[in-house]
């Protein structure tokens, strides 16, 4: 086994990237794809087979853990974010620096598109069978369209507050001056939290509150076969789920910050002041002690 | 970035409130209104959807993982009531302050009132289609209403078990003498807890087990448009809700504490004090000692 | 609040047991009465809403979640075991005392009696609506009877065999030499465990494997109305769920031992007995070294 | 008790096996045996009775749980790998030693065989019942068949991707340079896994995605009376899941360590380089610092 572990070891050195945030974005788009393969291959079963293998509960339970398996994939790298929406989230409140921004949604659209490509090639000869007994190829597996029902200002505002929701959860389970959970439960709370979306708030147009998630797809079946209709479907549709989710994201940071936030952060900031100025106290004291 | 942490850093000095009374009731607020969105969201898209996007079971398990959504992100600052019979049954074993129990039961109502209206805009054009074909405004969506077979008698002592159910549950996970779990996860027993009890307690009348749930999103109706008839409804069921609830905690307080409360406070105490004794013998040990 | 605490101590230390396996015993009776009142309470609602609001999945979760939170509620009391096979089977390992299992057993049987009574009353207008539309009693919701399939050797097979699997389980999670999760999981994974039993072993004739669990509610449904008929039915079905476990019981922990425990066992003892033999080797160079 | 303690200690002493190989084949074979014990049982439950006691989640679940099981029952012995594929990919990374995998698969192909059998013995009566009104034996109870709509080269490209994801998050879950879960917690994240993969990859053959899992009960129904066409059925689609898993997982160790792996150790490694280069300049100082 030395011959092995040499060769692995030489493999590890010659392959390492120094460069940080490469190295974030790689982690990024794997743990994108790890959501959006495991994502939208549950729709993809549940659509091919008829609803035969499938519910529209598993898919909510895919998407969920999906996230959770994406977050701890990549999670120690880049923080595991699989979402510009989050990743916005954290620069508005200057907790990441802004130039992450791009280069994440980057990576993370770079990896919904890998996703959705592995589902697309998985179930090749299962496309081709239902396209052949529907006459039409399947929508709705890999980008969201929105439900008959919907007008575009309420399908605006759906999108707008289950991202204002997802952020509100995330800040929380995140929050340094707030700790509900022992650490390493944050990627399942997380997972919990995209479960909990998709249960109360998928009908509408399949709640992607995740511009990359959708975008990504969406490019991919633009290729794939299905061509400019996805983008001109549903009175340009395509642009909800990529703006809303940040108009969300405004709204959630403001929420949670508001509600929680400052006063849990003021809080800390309280009690250290109180400390340093014992402390203090205690210097005067201890030097005119003597 | 140095500027956006300073602004920010302003912003939450100037936005930071310093009653804490008004904080609780704030994060309560909110942890409420993460319940009931995600929860009656969930029975909206059941409803509204007829079926095909949801499950009964979904409802579950959104109600229960939305109260440990809810707790999360208000439990460091409140407690992570999100409902007055907890708070209730807190203040009788003299945990919690009585003072605190109105302010807790008008922001959680508040919550819940505000968690409806989201929904209610979120699904604002499935509500108008599905008035238009179905040619009734659907119920059962943000309040609970008794099933047909539901005599009043027997749907209060429904809600009166669910609540006691609850109850016992919630006091064996936050007893201070009784440590089953590991930090941190309290809230996820909790919402485990709410699971279960939608799982087998949920047929009479939709386990609303908690009167802040219920009657936040029954006044929202009434002013959205069901009209006075949502108080009317079942014998005036809208009363059950409030009033066998807290009836219903005194009898989970008894029970957990006759049957396990009690005792397990009980050996503490004893240890303690053979304890103090061994030390205090210890101590004449020592005095005589010399 | 001072009247309130005081009062609150006085009533604590008049009601306190002092013996400590009636304190076990009641601890037992409470976990076992909230395992079946969850546990048949979704059977109930399964059956009486006509699988409108249930699943069997449902019920499945619900008796595993049940068994999470009843082991919750007492486990730090009695050990949370809810069931006599698997006192059995820690009184078969020497774990626990044998005159614990006749208390535990009679305990045990007693809170699944009262659990199926709340259940029976919280119910009470749905049985009877059902009886009136199906012109009978509903069976199955309390105790569990053999499907119609199954033959009286099958059936028992069925029963040991769902026992045996759920001891190796157990054993597994509470062996002290075996640390496979951290403390305070254990109740959890108990949980999973009778959930996957469940969702794999469920279809025969209701996976009791547990015969407090249907005992206790076989002796209420015989006094509330159904009669001898609970005992005779399915070739006196009843004794199945009752003997079978404790076979079972045997085996798992033969299987348990045979294939894991006992080498575990064997690893730490030999661990211990080398480092006794280095602390006796260096006392004596400690004694023979001046 | 005393007597019983001595014969229990007895027993374990002389059933003790010293060869530490063997026992940790026999911790696999049990470990593999609940796995495929409870996740073909849950598979059987859901054909035998027609859908009736079953849903496609609920198989989904059951092979989660069963594996989160299996491997807390093995996983301190052996590693609770369940799946040669997994024993390849640690043996690949020079994690654990080739000698151990053909034992390990010898003994998980054993214990995969077994499992089916136990199930095949609990449900000899539905089995028979289905046989007389179905007029043919159920397939896809024990081992995976294709779907009609696939072809042998889809097949196998379904079979390579699930077990590379699979991979995928088994080595973040494992790996020593990357700590995203509480020590304890694998056997459940790895459940999570295999929860998602059969809710997202399960509807083209059933993803077997563990060569042991498939081959194991594959033998035994040969031998139980399918006969030698459980090898011929799908143009020998057997050897599917025994030959291209084992790529799947060359796949996947690649993705992994290419993507996060290889970065994270070489940040380690740059880290440990950068502490001892600093104890080196102490050490000079210390020497020159007299």
């Amino acid at each position: 086994m030395g011959k092995q572990k040499i060769f692995l070891d030489k493999l590890s050195r010659s392959l390492q990237i120094r460069n940080k945030l490469l190295r974030q974005g790689l982690a990024e788009c794997l743990g994108t794809l790890i959501l959006v393969m495991f994502g939208c291959g549950s729709v993809a079963q549940l659509k091919l087979s008829d609803e035969k293998h499938g519910i529209f509960l598993g898919v909510n339970l895919a998407f969920g853990f999906a996230a959770t398996l994406g977050i701890l994939v990549c999670g120690q790298v880049s923080g595991g974010h699989l979402n510009p929406a989050v990743t916005f989230a954290l620069c508005l409140l200057g907790r990441e620096k802004w130039r992450k921004f791009p280069v994440y949604f980057l990576f993370q659209t770079l990896g919904a598109f890998l996703g959705a490509g592995i589902i697309f090639g998985m179930y090749h000869d299962a496309l081709v069978t239902y396209e052949h007994t529907h006459k039409e190829l399947p929508v709705g597996i890999f980008a969201t369209y929105p439900g008959e029902h919907l007008s575009i200002v309420n399908g605006f505002f759906d999108q707008l507050i289950g991202t204002a929701a997802l952020i509100v959860c995330v800040l929380a389970i995140v929050d340094p001056f707030n700790n509900p959970i022992p650490q390493g439960l944050e990627a399942f709370t997380v997972g919990f939290t995209v479960l909990v979306i998709g249960l109360s708030m998928g009908f509408n147009s399949g709640y992607a509150v995740n511009p990359a998630r959708d975008l990504g797809p969406r490019l991919f079946t633009a290729i794939a076969g299905w061509g400019y209709e996805v983008f001109v479907k549903g009175n340009c549709w395509f642009l909800v789920p990529i703006f809303a989710p940040f108009l969300g994201t405004i709204v959630g940071v403001i929420v949670y910050q508001l509600m929680v936030g400052w006063h849990v952060e003021g809080e800390v900031r309280d009690k250290k002041k109180t400390t340093e100025d014992n402390v203090k106290l205690n210097d005067v004291n201890d030097i005119t002690a003597p």
